[in-house]
């Protein structure tokens, strides 16, 4: 198995998108121009995203939109279910226990974790609040794979670390923190403010592009 | 300008963040192996990535937390206000508007929107809520820069395009659906289900190293 860029995975989830929304439509095939004007890259960047994981589709007559997607959800890890569990129940660990339709893609939300005494014993999103304490025998009886990490920044590295002695090895960080992952944990992140730099970046590249100015100086 | 790569441009947030904890530790000086070591990537892609804005540190020598930090800032669009609006009123828009210290990250929230007549009026984070109709209006009054984009996946395409009418051109999209953006458009994903869909494979990947097996099937 070669290594495979991270940006090739999250164009992955893109692709996945789009397939699903093509069999809602009834679409049946679809090639690779489609999709590449659909995720806004090249029809080549298709081709060797897919050519990582196998040959799809036939030359001449594209994809069948049910069959890589299904391949992608299997790639993916999508065609098994994961538990997960929220920790820092402030209002965005509220917002997200509350979102509908997690498990439509493949994720059980089995349990909520806030080291705050007043917050633990409380529902939310039919869930009880756990204290930290609990954390490592929850892991284990859920079998916890996957944590949603929306602590303060200053306790989001504590909190990475607790998870990976309870043996939860996929996070995903809100906080806008670089974590130091311990060994067997895999981290992404969901972290707004990084998204909104990113934003920054392009407005102001383009800004100065209209100025006539570099935005090396 | 050479046209830069998106991976390069999430890698500089990431090393903006880590030099800001330097610089808040007083440490002075940084060098292309500390940086790559912290952001877990080769200090070849630190080089080759800071390469693309100019020439910066000095051989052997390394680099000054605070001058690249600023530089970064720069290079990152951070060294101006941006004017950013929240487009869906729901949990999740409730939490970023109540969200501390967007503004130390250089990001003013100036208003919020809502479709739903039940939510325009109500007051959150210090906003009033707002109806889609004054979208127009404020946009140009408030001059928005950049919109957080929390409605519902299928409210989504339609409100990128009422937002790109009223002259907003960052968006920072929180649904899981790939949208279609406008021209003159910079459209980011903030969207949590994809993060997720990427741990999803990254723990599956390993599993299947783990089982001897092969995510290619």
């Amino acid at each position: 198995m070669p290594h495979i860029p991270s940006a090739t995975v999250s164009r992955l989830v893109t692709y996945l998108r789009i397939l699903t929304e093509l069999r809602e439509r009834g679409v049946e095939r679809t090639a690779s121009d489609d999709l590449a004007r659909d995720a806004h890259v090249s029809a080549f960047q298709v081709r060797k995203d897919l050519a990582y994981f196998g040959r799809f589709g036939t030359r001449g007559a594209g994809y069948v939109v049910e069959t890589l997607q299904d391949e992608l959800r299997r790639i993916l890890g999508l065609d098994r279910p994961w538990n997960a569990a929220i920790v820092g129940m402030g209002r965005l660990g509220g917002a997200l226990a509350d979102y509908p339709n997690m498990d439509a893609y493949g994720f059980s939300l089995r349990a909520a974790f806030d080291s705050d005494p007043a917050k633990v014993g409380s529902a939310v999103g039919g869930l009880t609040v756990q204290p930290m304490s609990d954390l490592a025998e929850t892991a284990k009886r859920e079998s916890l794979d996957i944590a949603l990490l929306t602590v303060p920044a200053e306790a989001a590295q504590t909190a990475t670390e607790a998870l990976a002695a309870a043996g939860v090895r996929g996070i995903l960080n809100f906080a806008p923190v670089v974590l130091d992952a311990p060994s067997g944990v895999h981290v992404e992140s969901a972290d707004f403010l990084a998204g909104l730099t990113r934003v920054s970046y392009y407005l102001h590249a383009n800004l100065a592009e209209h100025d006539g100015a570099s935005v090396a100086g």
